[in-house]
């Protein structure tokens, strides 16, 4: 095994989609792109392939750097790269840009052919489901008819659940990490928040303001400092801010006295310089509205029985917003479907950003993991074109 | 024991002090007006008196009803009346709306009488020992040497324990519920970005908005709708919930589909018709402020050894807001002490707002306390004059 290092330099590219998109919502994109970034190389055989699917704020920009930013490093790159857990001199990775988002996919801030002005209010409310079937679509021109795994955390984990009931047949494992089968209600009220803040922001206009030359900043960071708070666990946040004062000591003011309030704040105002408004809402609702059981009455086990994929499942125990609870019903339902499973419940302080962090017992058990499934791919020399490799 | 009963109409009543107070911020109120109510008779001793203390958005207005509004009901009505775990044919019972309030005592709302306007961004940041002070500051124009009991939950349990600390031969018992010894970085950071809302909602102007004829309603409502999610728990919520949709299907919109987000934004709405948002600013404050501990290095021991008081401590197995590990905090400190402590942790299904709720273990618990500390008060029979109940 060598030495883990970072991919090095990447680049984005675009893929152009002209057969429309007929979403869960009725509503049909005609065209559309997606961003995505690969890494390794695609073995002859085109089995090697494992498709990274994004949470909540992520990008295709997965792992390694851009030559011209050095500093922005990939969001996933502790876990990808050669010799890491999920091991590029193996497996061709693909991250992709969800479509809706607002790193280079066609979303709300992208202009509207029809008008020549951005979507904005007339974006498609896009789903889990519909994401899928976008990485399907980029899978096919890619040349991949079956991925070695798709994997990813949080709302990438819903994806890589979807993609093992949609495409039971072009998935063969799927890694699932700091899931839910569904939101609570209390993850539901959340983002109901989050969304208020954005929507109730007087420079919001109704998710036109791109015409306005404004953004509703305020309500995007109220909506990432909610759910930051969310990411963290309650132990974590006390081991690393306590109650410490900026200045020492109290100042009897509303302004930044606690550590805490300073961090979150920063954290709010760097997404809100970064991150599209509508984007943020059409993320969460499409977290809102993941619930594969429902079409089965509830039952999980039968919405997951169309899937062939071996599984497996990783939570973290100071995770609230995404409880190991809520895993065991993902693996509840899989072993009653007799499904190859394997579940971790990984001790780890950091609540629901662990599965971000380079924790030893999570990186072993996912390189373990992708050691096996190595060994289905068969030879791993790339093919001989390679012009769909970064 | 007689059948349990509301106490029926009561009156609310407003007593003015013009000893300036000296608050911890270091700023003076030359003269305030505290909005209180009575429930029950002081006894000829003058030893049975129960001082209520609010949380967050309640008031002066603890039990009974009013008759111009029989369905203002007070906050706490099931704990309080005759026949009722605290007993008002037995104890004198007081609540006042806390000083920075909206309901009657002077707050930001009320008008200064330097400058003729409101006091807005002027207010005072009060804090939990400046309350505890008007408080005693009430007692002493009552007539009452020393409470049997002060009681609270939450940030009003934060004020008992302040009362056991600061005026310890004033208090006979503590009851202290739904308590922390101080705020986590998360409670922290919860009330951060409810000020935030607040404060970047462009009809605060700087908590002047009175002049404005506005409020920062927006603001307002998503503050509220923060708090009542960490109120609740998950479990709580899900039970109340689910997933039900209002309308039996997903409309694929960014407004209400889930009954949760409606319960939510409900709440939301109502809050904002009735809560000052400058008194919201400053009721969190108080509570990100309470630390009693931080005088004496951070050793909660030495920072309740001054008490002489008897304490009941009661935690609910659901909070997450104030787990029961912080309740524990409390008692560990007053056993470190020798302190006379019962404690009870008591398995509720509803969060934080269990303490609120009629539940049969807990009100036997309080009961059954009460029922002690009625034996310490002697006579029960009222003094001669009167004047001071309601």
């Amino acid at each position: 095994m060598s030495e883990p290092r970072s991919v090095g330099a990447v680049r984005p590219q675009t893929m152009h989609f002209d057969t429309p998109l007929a979403c869960r919502s009725g509503a049909v994109l005609d065209a559309y792109d997606l961003m995505y970034e690969t890494y390794g190389r695609l073995n002859a055989a085109g089995s090697n392939a494992v498709l990274v699917c994004h949470a909540l704020n992520a990008s295709h920009h997965v792992a390694g750097f851009y030559a011209a930013e050095p500093d922005k490093v990939g969001w996933w790159d502790n876990m990808i790269g050669p010799g890491k857990p999920l091991d590029t001199d193996r497996f061709f990775v693909i991250g992709v840009n969800n479509l809706g988002g607002c790193f280079g996919s066609t979303g709300p801030a992208s202009t509207d052919p029809k008008t020549g002005r951005p979507y904005g209010s007339s974006f498609p409310v896009v789903t889990v489901e519909d994401w899928v079937e976008t990485q399907a679509r980029l899978a096919d021109r890619l040349g991949i008819e079956r991925m070695a795994a798709v994997m990813g955390g949080s709302l990438g984990a819903m994806q890589a659940l979807q993609w093992a009931i949609g495409y039971p047949a072009r998935i063969a494992n799927a890694i699932v990490v700091a899931a839910a089968p569904k939101l609570s209600a209390q993850n539901i009220a959340f983002n109901q928040v989050a969304r208020q803040a954005i929507t109730t922001d007087p420079d919001f206009h109704g998710g036109d303001y791109y015409a306005y030359n404004v953004v509703p900043r305020s309500g995007l960071r109220l909506a990432r400092m909610i759910g930051h708070i969310t990411y963290l666990s309650d132990d974590a946040m006390m081991e690393k801010f306590g109650r410490s004062l900026r200045s020492g000591a109290i100042n009897f003011h509303f302004d930044v006295d606690f550590e805490v309030e300073s961090y979150l704040r920063h954290q709010g105002d760097k997404f809100s310089e970064y991150f599209d408004a509508n984007t943020y809402l059409l993320i969460t609702r499409a977290l809102d509205y993941f619930d594969p059981a429902a079409a089965c009455g509830g039952d999980l086990a039968r919405a997951l029985s169309p899937a062939q994929a071996r599984f497996l499942v990783a939570s973290f125990t100071s995770d609230w917003r995404f409880a190991p609870a809520r895993s065991r019903e993902i693996v509840k339902a899989l072993l009653d479907n007799r499904a190859d499973v394997c579940y971790a419940e990984i001790d780890a302080p950091h609540g629901h950003d662990a599965f971000l962090l380079d924790d030893a017992r999570y990186h072993a058990l996912v390189r373990a993991y992708f050691e096996n499934i190595a060994k289905e791919c068969g030879d791993l020399a790339p093919q001989a074109a390679t012009g769909a490799t970064a």
